[in-house]
């Protein structure tokens, strides 16, 4: 896992982009973003005629001990209920794929619920629900890795199928606590600075949910400096596969967009073990989650939405391809100066 | 003109509209924006299901006897050489229409070009470039009103033809100095704080932008209680047809995506005729011409995405038409906790 080979861009597929986005027929950068993030897609596939083929929305779904804290607004039950809801294809995260045009792989890494086979499911659960970290670790350090190789590996095989731009999702009752343990430490902030009202907790669950959270800290003392160390202690097996997803996107050079909160926890792991990753990601949105900026500002990414999301699963990363997706039609289809017969700003 | 129905939202519709979102598998209003989205697309409807049939980018271009000061980074014949790009599908409007599943419709209002019949532009010339505002009125009286009814006649044909989702956008050098002093005049703004650099000039050329506005509103004295007289005086003919366009939208009860700052002085046209258009205008970004958000806040109107696009033409109207049919998705598509067995907070 660590042995990853990863790049940084190359200059030369950047000035390739530049050279076309600035002789297609408009202003100069009078795309804004949209020219920026087509510039780095033509570096990260490092083709100077990039297509997007086929689009997988990777949405990994645990338990976490944790919710014995009594930290959430829903019970632990809802993952499982939600995870048959993806799979019939009625929630949030499946409307906004079908929108995109992308396919949504459910991966049960965790759930704490015995799932027959059942068409869709992709089964590699690690374990059954993550060891409450009020009381001890969430993971072994085992488990921890085996669970960012899944993301890898999945990854890996989506990328050999002909799927070329990846969104990560997640779904786990209690996982904005366990983000908020993870992005307190690797981020070095106060957990009040990084914590939030999740699903929507009332002041008492808020203020039971920071203690909780700080109690993690102390009794796990996870190391700042080892990301698999902080990820076993106090994270979970979605936010490792999530990772994985992150450097194996990263080490296939194909764009990865991430979620939220809990999926740029799982960024922010990917980044303290590799920084070169950030090359890769898009951040799709501004959660509504206070912790999600600092993790965005540690790693220097600017979220491309702002709508007030606050609801996971990979929706505002989904929502986003569309966004990255027109991008690079833009870079593909518009015509030059010299195609259109249109005069130049000759300045 | 004048005397166009518009009613206000209706609670009732509102209402219909947060029952069901409120009963979808998620926490509630944890889909932010795009919830708000739906619940006014639901009521601007009045119906309780309602469905996007076609889409229409109605892209307005005109030419500016103002020009003639040396206002803007591009000559003016680059006017009539854009409009034969968006019709063979060149530019970037035609891209992101392509994208988002929409019509571009081409209108001709003021292009100082004799174009031959040519298939799929709408010839509704009122002048062959209006006047230098520098030097007098940019458009008659009849004219200016004219312009408008030429928006409101083109949504209402195209409604009876199946549309019912439009965005405005347009086309014409010159054109961000117009815009300026129109918002200037109505939003009753210092021409500094409602100026930008459009398509790109130099500091020499924006302070001249900046003086050629202020001669202009010194000498046409425009009255802001009468919009029409702003239009005429200080305005063009393609933001006369786009506060026709929101006009047309309010009475005929279907959304309006208003694109950057031309598109939204026309708005703000149609806003002082009659405010109640705000509840039928989805405000689509946020541009780099800083006389933008001024006009926004005038209407109270929050854009939906902020990518630094200062391209116009309808682009950002068009990328916001995705998120827009997105949110309606989420509505009409996901499954209320009933149907997907998932528990719900019971706080």
């Amino acid at each position: 896992m660590l042995n990853l080979k990863i790049e940084p861009l190359k200059k030369e597929f950047i000035d390739i982009a530049w050279k076309r986005l600035n002789n297609l027929t408009k202003p100069q950068g009078s795309l804004g973003r949209l020219e920026e993030i087509a510039s780095r897609v033509v570096a990260i596939y490092e083709d100077a005629m990039p297509e997007i083929k086929k689009k997988a929305v990777l949405v990994f779904a645990s338990d976490h001990g944790v919710t014995e804290e009594n930290v959430s607004a829903y019970p632990k039950e809802v993952t499982a209920q939600m995870v048959f809801n993806f799979l019939r294809g009625g929630a949030g995260i499946n409307v906004l794929a079908r929108h995109a045009g992308a396919d949504v792989l459910v991966v049960d890494v965790g759930v704490d619920y015995d799932f027959s086979e059942i068409n869709g499911l992709i089964k590699k659960k690690v374990v059954k629900g993550s060891g409450n970290i009020a009381k001890g670790y969430a993971l072994s350090r085992d488990d921890a890795i085996k669970s960012v190789d899944i993301g890898i590996e999945l990854v890996r095989e989506c990328y050999s199928r002909g799927y070329n731009l990846f969104a990560t999702g997640e779904m786990g009752i209690g996982n904005t606590t366990v983000s908020s343990a993870v992005v307190s430490v690797l981020t070095n902030s106060d957990v009040e600075e990084v914590t939030g009202r999740g699903t929507g907790i009332d002041e008492t669950t808020f203020k039971r949910k920071v203690e909780v959270i700080k109690r993690a800290i102390e009794i796990n003392k996870p190391d700042a400096s080892d990301p698999i160390d902080v990820l076993a202690k106090v994270g979970g097996p979605e936010i490792g596969a999530i990772a994985g997803v992150v450097l194996g996107c990263a080490s296939l050079r194909v764009p990865v967009i991430v979620d939220g909160f809990i999926s740029t926890a799982g960024a922010l792991i990917a980044y303290c073990i590799n920084p070169l990753v950030k090359d890769y990601i898009f951040a799709s949105h501004n959660s509504v989650e206070k912790g999600h900026k600092k993790a965005l500002d540690f790693m220097g990414l600017k979220p491309l939405l702002d709508l007030n999301l606050r609801l996971g699963e990979g929706t505002g990363a989904t929502l986003a391809m569309t966004v990255i997706e027109a991008s690079l039609k833009i870079y593909r289809e518009m015509s030059t100066f010299e195609e259109a017969g249109v005069s130049k700003n000759d300045k």
